[in-house]
């Protein structure tokens, strides 16, 4: 902050709040000021706050947040940040209403830069979340069968993460068969499986606040060859990536790196999203790595490496796995086969 | 938007967009201008916008909102009108800035005073919700025990929601037993249940999109007079909402009434947050039913009656209903007894 000429800082974002003091709940702000942290929350978590955090000032709003800034002891010198990218202009209005003799100064992706670069004990988190989650996508692999939907899949996914210890999904379970599988965020429906066709399944779990993040697919029954083919590019994009991957290059070199083998392959307008994005306390979050990326890439960063060709109104393909840069490169997390299992 | 002089509106708000378009993807804006409506998406959504939208104009970005918007042919007036409580605000600084020779008119709550008026098909989904929610509430209470966690039923709500047919949970359900559910929020803990205490069970769940949400507190073991005695009080404070819920009266006045008759029982300290909020697309929505609301109830409108008693460290009572107004009062969604179950 002193960096930046901040005097103060208010910070809107859970997730960086979160990594920051610990407190998970749905409803805080933190207030970043002549050197201490004073946390806003409400009543409904006045218990919760006491057991997550420690050394920090809580203060339970009972008005809204620009009155109780206005009208209380804080030190918020005459330039305040405000994270622009989470607070909305409604707020953003209120507050320059309430401060009005001072500049609200606004700052993006204030933290970022800091959260991409992993700890130790956070690494650790995610790799638990990893081993959780593999646990449960190999128990329900073993449960896909021709009466089974994709619905019940999501449903054991989501079980079995919080009965093997995760604290829930880290999104909400991705499992596509058939043509719902050329749709890179299906929603799991009601449908049974097809034999001969392609699943994409994408879950993840969280622990201890930490997210994982991966993708597999599967062929059910005899896949024709082209569907066999285009797995292949998949496969080998995927591996090119974490082959490719290392500190000090940028995001965007990566991502083309991986694109452009696709493209060669004849399938460069069925990969529409980014190559992958960084995980953490969020399971979207700093690095983004894509077309349109601008960072350098960075030992201790962990991101997603997920090439996908998707085949609109015939089939999908994507594998993901999330990786970590060390000095030698890229580590995949996950262990998983990326072999095609035929059922 | 002609009342209010508005030549274009730029949605931001997701769940607008999707009760006004039926699209219910994690990025969407809609501009409505010139009696047209144009939704905005990515790559990913493709296929599922097609899916779920029709008779609405979309466009695949391939750059950001606020470049496609300055580029294109859109009728964006001279006053383009914003959701200020739903667009952050770098994103109206980037908007600002493209759209340079245009006034940004912030619009707020734009969507609620229409959102809140259910039509038939919207309750009708929000009772289908309801009736799964207490069939996976039944079957719950009948697997607590002493070796039970609260993960374990909060694992099973989610499971048995979405294998009953609903899309998923409309929150994260709370179950909260002894000293946590002095918790309104309380998160599920690896906790065994202990005899003699209270639980509070919050949950909910989505069908096409619509939410339900309900709670029960429910005695494990014998419980303290004490505790019989809360119970009684909530129970009773929630019937009372229940009888006094009108169309025409404010939701302050509905507020008051609850929370005066806790405080003359001793417990108004107790009971920190509001009485209730609106249900629809989102778990909550407008109205807001608590002491710093302003609007008054009206006829077709799904809210919440949700009383509570909190004493941190020893124990919490909520229950909590939906109701609909109609012509005669407020009626319940929920049926699930309100008697105190004593396992």
């Amino acid at each position: 902050m002193s960096a930046e000429g901040l005097e103060a800082l208010l910070v809107t974002d859970l997730a960086s709040i979160r990594w920051l003091t610990g407190f998970s709940g749905s409803n805080a702000k933190l207030l970043l000021a002549g050197g201490t942290a004073v946390l806003f929350t409400d009543f409904r978590y006045q218990e919760q706050v006491r057991q997550e955090t420690s050394g920090i000032a809580t203060v339970i709003l009972k008005d809204t947040l620009a009155t109780t800034l206005a009208s209380g002891p804080w030190k918020l010198g005459d330039r305040m940040a405000l994270e622009a990218d989470q607070v909305n202009w409604h707020e953003m209005r209120q507050l320059s209403e309430k401060l009005a003799n001072r500049e609200l100064v606004p700052v993006t992706a204030f933290f970022d830069e800091f959260r991409e670069l992993k700890h130790v004990e956070e690494l650790e988190r995610m790799r638990r979340a990893v081993a959780i989650s593999e646990l449960v996508l190999e128990a329900v692999i073993g449960m896909i069968g021709p009466e089974v939907t994709e619905i019940d899949i999501a449903a054991e996914i989501s079980y079995r993460h919080r009965k093997l210890g995760a604290e829930k999904d880290s999104f909400d379970p991705i499992v596509a068969g058939g043509i719902r599988a050329a749709m890179p965020h299906a929603r799991p429906t009601a449908s049974k499986f097809e034999p001969g066709t392609l699943i994409v399944i994408d879950m993840g779990c969280l622990v201890d606040g930490y997210a994982s993040d991966q993708t597999r697919t599967i062929a059910f029954g005899k896949v024709s060859e082209e569907q066999r083919k285009v797995y292949r590019i998949v496969q080998q994009a995927q591996q090119l990536g974490i082959d490719f991957a290392r500190a000090g290059i940028s995001a965007r070199d990566l991502d083309a790196e991986v694109r452009n083998f696709i493209a060669a392959e004849g399938y460069g307008e069925a990969f529409g999203h980014g190559l992958g994005h960084g995980v953490g306390i969020e399971v979207h979050e700093a690095p983004r790595v894509g077309t349109a990326a601008t960072g350098t890439l960075r030992e201790g960063t962990v991101f997603t490496i997920e090439p996908g060709i998707y085949l609109p109104g015939r089939f999908g393909v994507r594998i993901e796995d999330m990786v970590v840069l060390g000095p030698d490169g890229a580590e995949p997390l996950q262990r998983f086969t990326k072999e095609l299992i035929e059922l």
